[in-house]
């Protein structure tokens, strides 16, 4: 499976990042190689690399690149756990990329004894595992998450939570995925998730690569759509869920939890338990990330608004479990109430 | 005050409508004249007139146009009846098109015993004096609504039910317009509504030309700043309204009624009788124009997703009595279970 994130290894503490630009998608195909910790930060920043999973493992090689950068230091380990700081402090709401990083310093203190260069293989070596478990878990999202797709279901999905946003084979495009390995007739309706318009620009693009019978709609239409019984469930991904299941992700995915139970459509989170912060008790405690006022007044190069607006820009929301049906995890399909129990 | 649709008298028998172009806002703020009734449907299709009452006073100019067309026919009131519903088929689901079609109309059969030229005289003076009715409503209807907004609030709308929808003055803008007269504190969050950014491209422009403070959001935000306690009131327009208080509007609107309910946020529709439609009982009779492809997947002239993708584009959807707190008119403020009294 191609990976839409992997670390390329050049030689003996030597390699890099490569990724595809999901900037230009889906005008271009192309990969960027990221070979400094600072591209990466930047990376992360200007979602060059995007999505929970898939900017976790790009916080994975920025540590190796963090590493890299001060194989000769004598400072080796705080310079390394600096630099991951710094990287982490990108973006602040999905929780993969502070969990990846945290993968990564395990390496570096668990091995504090072994050379710089010991150290530079352990963490690339390591940063790899996680790329091939992501996919892995992914799987096993899908596979899951595919039981409780009705045979000929429309499902409907908000931003891209699909092998863009992961390494590879998505986690709720990923429950699509495997549904339509059983069932040729299913279909999605992504909406366009406004302001960056990853269902349109991305989801879109990636389904129907596969072949998978796709609608785009705007924001506004779901409950329209639900209403007309159009929709059988929806399925979107999480950036981070709290232990009481409340789950932060995309900006509008409340609205759509809220639509869907009112039209009583299931409303589904799939997500790898890297995803659930054990450390937070509720959603209130999540810190959604404020962006700029641009992504929401300029589309394509051209303004769309005076630049006299106010704008408020949160990039995420969060949906309290109470609207959610259940969250597909890579260990089965759990009540929000009781992913807790994961950590037990 | 200056009006978005009128008629410019040129001599006895001719004439033309003058209307704000409001494709190019906010880019350009031009007028255009119309001068044949084959333009203006084309206005109306190509939405360089749009909102419920002004299409309706386009379409009674468009009959002025037909009539004038038809000076010379023998066969001069089949032939302006027949272009009245032409012009009538340019868009389905705002009521208020057929109703000022339908004005005229009356013009036309209750006056068959004069002359053409005597007429359009009197179809020309009928279509101005619907203009001049359309502002004096508007604020009627603005200043029943003020009295609902408490000080200090923020309205969330949707679309643009303001002067660029009406002949000036705006419905549900009309309201904001009177409550920020008594109180200039009050504060405005206009969302885009996608597809064709009327609250980004048109509300936002009409404000903040007023000197009103006011915040573009997207359409998927609406429900994060409820939950924060940032709105206390939606009102928006509407397009046609059955007798039981169904309420067709721009797409978005259901959603954004659905979650204004799950905050216990009021939802008011600002709209005059005549968008009222006391033929039909409830709102599974409204029909729902379905628009093209190309609104949805290109934006400022680039493509935001591959044209292999599907579209469904419903260009309104309903919003269910139980969801309206209140129908603001220029009769008062209505419970939606009660509007069918305007009519006893």
């Amino acid at each position: 499976m191609e990976k839409t994130i992997e670390w390329i290894k050049t030689g003996k503490n030597s390699g890099f990042s490569r990724m595809i630009d999901q900037i230009v998608i889906p005008y271009e195909y192309k990969k960027v190689d990221i070979k400094t910790s600072d591209e990466m930060y930047n990376a992360i920043k200007t979602m060059i690399v995007r999505g929970a999973p898939a900017i976790g493992i790009a916080g994975a090689h920025g540590v190796c690149l963090a590493a890299i950068e001060n194989k000769d230091s004598n400072n080796f380990i705080e310079e390394v756990k600096k630099i991951a700081q710094y990287i982490n402090s990108s973006r602040p709401t999905a929780v993969n990329l502070i969990w990846a990083i945290n993968k990564q310093l395990e390496i570096l203190d668990k091995n504090s004894d072994k050379t710089n260069e010991e150290i530079i293989e352990l963490l690339v070596e390591n940063a790899i595992k996680l790329e091939d478990e992501d996919i892995e878990i992914n799987k096993k999202i899908g596979d899951f998450g595919a039981t409780i797709i009705p045979k000929g279901a429309t499902i409907q999905t908000h931003c891209n939570a699909g092998a863009l946003a992961t390494v590879g084979y998505g986690t709720a495009l990923g429950v699509v995925r495997s549904a339509f390995k059983n069932d040729k007739t299913i279909k999605v309706f992504a909406d366009e998730t406004r302001p960056r318009q990853q269902g349109a620009r991305l989801t879109t693009y990636e389904l129907i690569r596969d072949g998978i019978d796709t609608t785009l709609i705007t924001d506004g239409m779901g409950a329209y759509f639900m209403k007309k019984g159009m929709i059988d469930v929806v399925v979107v991904g999480a950036d981070r869920i709290a232990l009481n299941g409340d789950s932060a992700n995309k900006i509008g995915t409340y609205m759509l939890a809220i639509v869907a139970k009112y039209h009583n459509v299931p409303f589904y989170i799939a997500a790898p338990k890297s995803t659930i912060d054990p450390s937070i008790k509720t959603g209130d405690e999540i810190v959604i990330e404020l962006r700029n006022k641009e992504e929401v007044t300029i589309i394509n190069d051209k303004p769309i608004a005076t630049d006299k607006v106010n704008v408020i820009n949160p990039g995420f929301d969060v949906t309290p479990n109470e609207l959610i049906t259940g969250i597909i995890t890579e260990y089965g399909i759990f009540k929000p109430s009781e992913i807790y129990k994961l950590f037990e």
